[in-house]
């Protein structure tokens, strides 16, 4: 017997935790558009205008700047997959989950691995990766501007430096970061770096940014071994994003509608702006934290003004208090992931969802929370 | 200085190629719905919910079958990245393009493959794979059930028994079939099967539905091997589709909106009348096309009724003459691939697209094509 579910008819939530972030109202039309073929010389058109607009966002004038057709874990895996080959060494920032995947993933590709071990919830200084290189020299050295498990900023000052010592290739992971806060690939020297759709640019999850140097990209064209995987081969993929437009898979034409919408939405605020906004709504909500006496997690000179880690209080049950906010305010806030889970909260105020609004709201949510019952 | 495109404005097209197809209202709707965060209970629902129709698609009651976040490409990556360790040899069907690349992806996992040459424009028989096969023993035996590249529909009659004598699981693309014609995983013996969105489901580019019998599960879970793709592992994803919803990746939930919408769609028109309404048009346009002079690539009793590939009449230019519907009547078909490039078109009445009013605009706008002038 064949059972059909109802329509769906998702409630309205107000996404504050690690992301996906509120979407806008006119990023949900764009998506709503009618699907075009992906050979369409109109849809060659989107595609032209997104790879300019990803170029400002990651602050690049890389020529080899795409939409990957997966969520940000792919672009991930792009990076590593097309730079790595068996054998080469990487060095790699691990203090939180994005920095243990990508050790994890660059392993899967039959690199060795030499792990720079961070305390999770703090930064990394530079020396912490020349004292972990040991004089040796690297293909690729690999860290996480924003660390979404743990909401530390990572400066990338110093470190453009330190690959060079190492002879390395220089990638980053701003998955969290893109559109939020300041991302400078050129200014800072990095050769590959990806990010996701569905934190600071307000897109639904589903697509993942990425943007490789002239210099990455070389390396990437003088590979012996073909890339492990074929989804992910860029070899193959700017066939299709470069000037040949030859088919390589189907694009997610809708999702890449919702992506140029909100890269526009991004621009035209103006990405000073946009940071300064995060900012000023990321210091009211840590203030207002306080002020409920709750600790922040990470010292304030390393903090993501767009997702803030905040200790759990003493006697509140994790589950309990995010079922609350969810079902009595509609709230989503984040959990704790590895050392952190059940300890501690991650909330994020990205994107469409950095408001004063659901600043104030958050913090009614959670004051209510701790009130004695 | 910065610059910002204007808001997209897609053109209305006829999706008339081999995918992506036209899309119901209702579907783009869905997947314009609020964004729901990936462990909100509400959208763990939807999964659910999409799980049990993905299985009523399938023709299956395996408890593994869930949609990959990648296109159809990336489930084939899937199925094969999953079942595949280095060494292991796997049997493929190659008569078009899309058992090239299944046999290409094999090799990407450091599998031994054996091709089984087939005839571009023709269906297999099981002879043509016991006879490939020597003898010899194989892991996995696979091949494409509606190839997108040629219109070829593959009976699975007796395949079953020759992966047994094989000793090998038996996996099959669908990414055409799936939702248009008949797809009977269980009853056919597949262990593992992988489809796409953007084709007779009529829903947007972006997901891949994947399904895996409890013997493939078994091989997938045992293996001594770390999955190459981190972002394809199935032991990692089923912790998140399975049970325990651990965190993997963000799943693209507004693509799955719209996958919900989809699947439902289908299966409220029931899957033997959808099955039935593809044939009637597919005849309706053939007939419409002989009677213009055009002559079908394949034989009749190898036709897929969704996608008919027909040869290009001497003195048309292939690209002159789409962009010419395309231009003139909003219609799109596609071209040849490989040895069909430039000699034939491929047109797709796929899912909401296989209509009465569309064979009649297409007819009319060949035949418009066909006029001297």
């Amino acid at each position: 017997m064949s059972k059909i579910p109802p329509p769906l008819n998702p409630p309205r939530r107000t996404l504050l935790g690690p992301g996906p972030s509120d979407v806008a109202p006119s990023v949900l039309l764009a998506m709503a558009q009618p699907t075009l073929g992906h050979l369409d010389p109109a849809f060659l058109l989107v595609m032209d205008e997104l790879a300019l607009m990803l170029r400002q966002l990651f602050g690049t004038k890389n020529e080899c700047t795409l939409p990957m057709s997966g969520t940000g874990s792919a672009g991930m895996e792009t990076v590593f997959v097309n730079l790595l080959q068996p054998g080469d060494r990487a060095l790699i920032g691990v203090n939180g989950v994005f920095g243990m995947r990508m050790a994890e993933v660059a392993r899967r590709c039959g690199a060795e691995v030499v792990e720079v071990s961070g305390e999770w919830g703090r930064a990394f200084t530079p020396d912490d990766f020349t004292r972990a290189a040991a004089g040796q020299k690297f293909k690729l050295m690999a860290l996480v501007h924003a660390e979404t498990s743990t909401g530390v900023l990572q400066s990338m000052d110093g470190m453009r430096d330190v690959a060079d010592a190492c002879g390395a290739l220089l990638a980053m992971d701003c998955v969290t970061s893109i559109g939020g806060i300041a991302v400078q690939v050129d200014q800072w020297g990095i050769d590959a770096a990806y990010a996701g759709s569905q934190k600071c640019l307000s897109c639904p999850p589903g697509l993942a940014p990425v943007t490789f140097s002239p210099r990455a990209a070389d390396v990437i064209r003088a590979r012996k071994t073909a890339v492990q995987s074929w989804y992910l081969d860029l070899n193959l993929i700017l066939s299709y994003w470069g000037g040949e437009r030859a088919y390589h898979h189907t694009a997610p034409i809708n999702m890449l509608y919702a992506l140029h919408e909100a890269s526009r939405l991004a621009l035209e605020e103006g990405l000073p702006e946009r940071e300064k906004r995060h900012f000023k709504n990321g210091r009211a909500l840590v203030a207002g934290l306080e002020n409920l006496g709750l600790q922040h997690r990470v010292p304030e000179s390393e903090r993501l003004p767009q997702l803030t880690a905040i200790a759990i209080p003493e006697g509140i049950d994790d589950g309990t208090a995010r079922s609350f906010l969810l079902n009595e305010f509609g709230i989503e806030i984040g959990g704790g992931l590895g050392p952190m889970k059940g300890n501690t909260w991650r909330i994020g105020l990205m994107g469409a969802a950095s408001t004063p609004a659901n600043v104030a709201l958050c913090l009614a949510g959670i004051s209510k929370l701790l009130e004695p019952r």
